[in-house]
């Protein structure tokens, strides 16, 4: 066989244990956030057939669609996305609990360009939590809820919800004078604001032609940017009334009502009207979660009601809201915090048995079976090398323990515990060393 | 947009919440034991170089990879198992801690047919684990004693583990009069006596055109299969000796000694020389785990030593030993167990909080976020709909308890506790909601 040099495509990444320890305690905690509020798992296949993908995010999307090669005809490509998957089973499951609260935390895969933009992947998990088939603001106000909740337990610091209304802004930019077709276009250059600022979106709604009034009063608008309460107020005394402004004050009014009843207060989540969210399939309130100390950053949650997109395969009206977790930016962030990344446990094991010798092999087995059955994380080294080595072996690996159980150790029914860090040894009677090896995991928190 | 009947693709599955939550418990039971005997969690790319994955399995296996439609003159496709990436990593990654001991639970895509056999999936989990870098027969051990645990602690059932090797396959099949090259194809042979019979076994053989005598020889060796000692000793006393047997079955020895130190003997693991496994790659020691109750099933878990596939992509010797789990079989298996499918802990939450008056909103919305507070799964009812309904809501998704809470419990600083199964109702002090809530949650074993 020629020799193939090994590499990964540009793009996608191996998670090494360390990686896969700081995702799997950041999949741990939002889940069981998820799964407290009554969110139940799903998961979809990676391969759909291509008809169900395309079209449903934009000519851009349909390009970063990963179409497979064709096996006996059929057009198959890679998951996009967890909301057109998610619309789907809705579609063919009919059966299911009215609302249907689901969460999915699964990989997509884009054919974008990650030699151009830095932090973006071609393969990516995504972590979804929506609920189907409710119109009420009582779930609008959970899924807020629920992100305060995600972000407070994994101590990801200062965080904010701004949340807003495409209704509100439907009725802040028809008001203005633009047409009701410029919706999604306007609330794009919008979403620009905060990395572009004012000066791009101004100029990029003069280049789409808009008239130089209309883009003026809303960059107007949009430069005296008040939160909460105070922006409410400067929207209403300012916009002409239409439905579409009424109708989004009421909702957002209701939501924060909720949010407020649910202890979610002004200081975690926050109406802001000059948040507009890129995504078209929005109907009413949309949410978004920025960390205020790390603007380079963006967003690391969105979400927000679509009550047209979920029903796209099947018939029948089905309203929709959720929020989809940055995971991967969660990551980049949380690698790094000492409550992620604690030295000690990043280790495959806490105790490694030292392999005395031959003759002792059958002692330490036994010794490493009994930390099993007490559930302690043991492995015993696999070769009677010098002790030297095996403590290397435990300090390569941040083994923070190490057992040894010699003829003299058993001549007296003891054995030797060596804490690797502190480099002290202490000797305990072999029958109480389940209990001295529980006593110490306590210790460390485990 | 034109209607898209939603479908998925033959062989691809969604996983509602139901199967979601079996297949979680399995997951998370074979983790807890993974990580108790040292083995660290892994993740691959889903897509890898096409040169990657090609030639590793055999002409019929290339034409089961599903390769991408070109993207910019790249050679994609899908992951195809996941001991090639395993290989590819270790090859990236030579300063990992030596063994390297990890494992990896995630899918795997081949365009297999599954409408001509039952049970084959084009997309499926694999769950292996392996420890890398050593020769140690400790190292084999200790793969069987975790598949032991792993299928103690599922509660599967009644299981064996089935132990070989392939130098003593070698080493019989050479003593017989086969020529060394007919090694794996012989093996192959051997591997369907399960599924097929003796019969089948002595007609593939002539039909190869192998030694009427050599295959009469085998098959009469075959047919007087033992397990066990006895079964070494009529290897022993009957072929020739060579190198191969003898080194085989030292380490089978050496294998079944280690076993027997670490608790586990002849009735959890035992010695068969016709156990053959169909991969070519194996080198040493062999596995594989059978239900004898289930004889319809096949294995539930195999693997062995395989001193050279993982080098594949380094140019070092690179020893390795592991098993890979039928997760589906296992799934299929269990999903049936009373243990993976109590009913009542197949609910999305434990307590629904009823949407008592829209006056009474805020109250209820206390008592939600109290239970929260404690780590219990609740959910408030999105609306003021009749009682009725509501409680229709929390058969429909097996919620066992819902809580009361209207003016007139207010008055008296109690809510109401309805438990659905029993129909039976309490009354309980606010004050003391939440001690009730856990005191029930632990009676439910939760």
């Amino acid at each position: 066989m020629p020799f193939i040099t090994p590499r990964t495509f540009k793009g996608t990444r191996d998670f090494l244990p360390h990686d896969m320890r700081i995702r799997e305690r950041i999949t741990g905690i939002m889940k069981s956030v998820f799964v407290r509020y009554g969110f139940a798992p799903l998961e979809t296949p990676a391969v759909e057939f291509l008809e169900i993908l395309a079209g449903k995010y934009g000519d851009e999307a349909d390009k970063m669609l990963y179409p497979l090669a064709r096996k006996g005809g059929k057009e198959l490509a890679l998951r996009y996305d967890l909301t057109v998957p998610l619309a789907r089973v809705i579609a063919m499951n009919p059966h299911l609990p009215k609302p249907f609260k689901r969460y999915q935390i699964q990989p997509v895969w884009r054919a974008d360009n990650p030699q151009l933009k830095r932090g973006r992947y071609r393969e990516f998990y995504q972590c979804d939590v929506d609920t189907v088939w409710s119109y009420e603001m009582m779930a609008d106000a959970e899924i807020v809820a629920l992100m305060a909740d995600v972000f407070d337990e994994l101590k990801i610091g200062k965080f904010e919800i701004r949340v807003n209304s495409r209704k509100i802004l439907r009725g802040l930019i028809t008001g203005l004078g633009f047409d009701e077709e410029s919706e999604h276009k306007v609330c794009r250059s919008i979403d620009k604001l905060d990395k572009g600022g004012l000066a791009v979106v101004e100029q990029e709604l003069l280049q789409y032609g808009y008239a130089k009034k209309s883009v003026v009063n809303l960059c107007g608008i949009l430069e005296r940017r008040q939160s909460g309460t105070k922006g409410l107020e400067l929207l209403e005394s300012e916009i002409p009334k239409s439905a579409a402004l009424i109708e989004g004050f009421d909702e957002i009014r209701s939501l924060l009502d909720i949010l407020s009843e649910m202890d979610v207060n002004e200081d975690k989540a926050v109406f802001d009207f000059a948040m507009a969210r890129g995504l078209d399939y929005y109907t009413g309130p949309i949410f978004e979660v920025i960390l205020p100390d790390r603007p380079d950053i963006g967003s690391v949650a969105g979400g927000g009601r679509y009550d047209d997109l979920v029903g796209l395969f099947s018939k029948e009206q089905t309203p929709a809201v959720g929020t989809s977790f940055g995971f991967e930016r969660i990551h980049a962030i949380l690698q790094d915090s000492p409550d992620f990344n604690p030295g000690g446990q990043d280790s495959d094991v806490d105790f490694l048995i030292c392999f005395y010798s031959s003759e002792m092999r059958r002692d330490c087995l036994k010794i490493t079976r009994r930390l099993h059955d007490s559930g302690i994380r043991a492995e015993m080294y696999f070769k009677p090398d010098k002790l030297k080595k095996q403590f290397n072996y435990a300090n390569k690996k941040n083994i923070p323990f190490v057992i040894m159980y010699g003829p003299d150790e058993k001549a007296e029914g003891k054995c030797t515990i060596k804490d690797m860090a502190e480099g002290k040894q202490n000797t305990v009677e072999l029958s109480k060393l389940q209990d001295a090896a529980e006593k110490i995991m306590e210790s460390l928190n485990r």
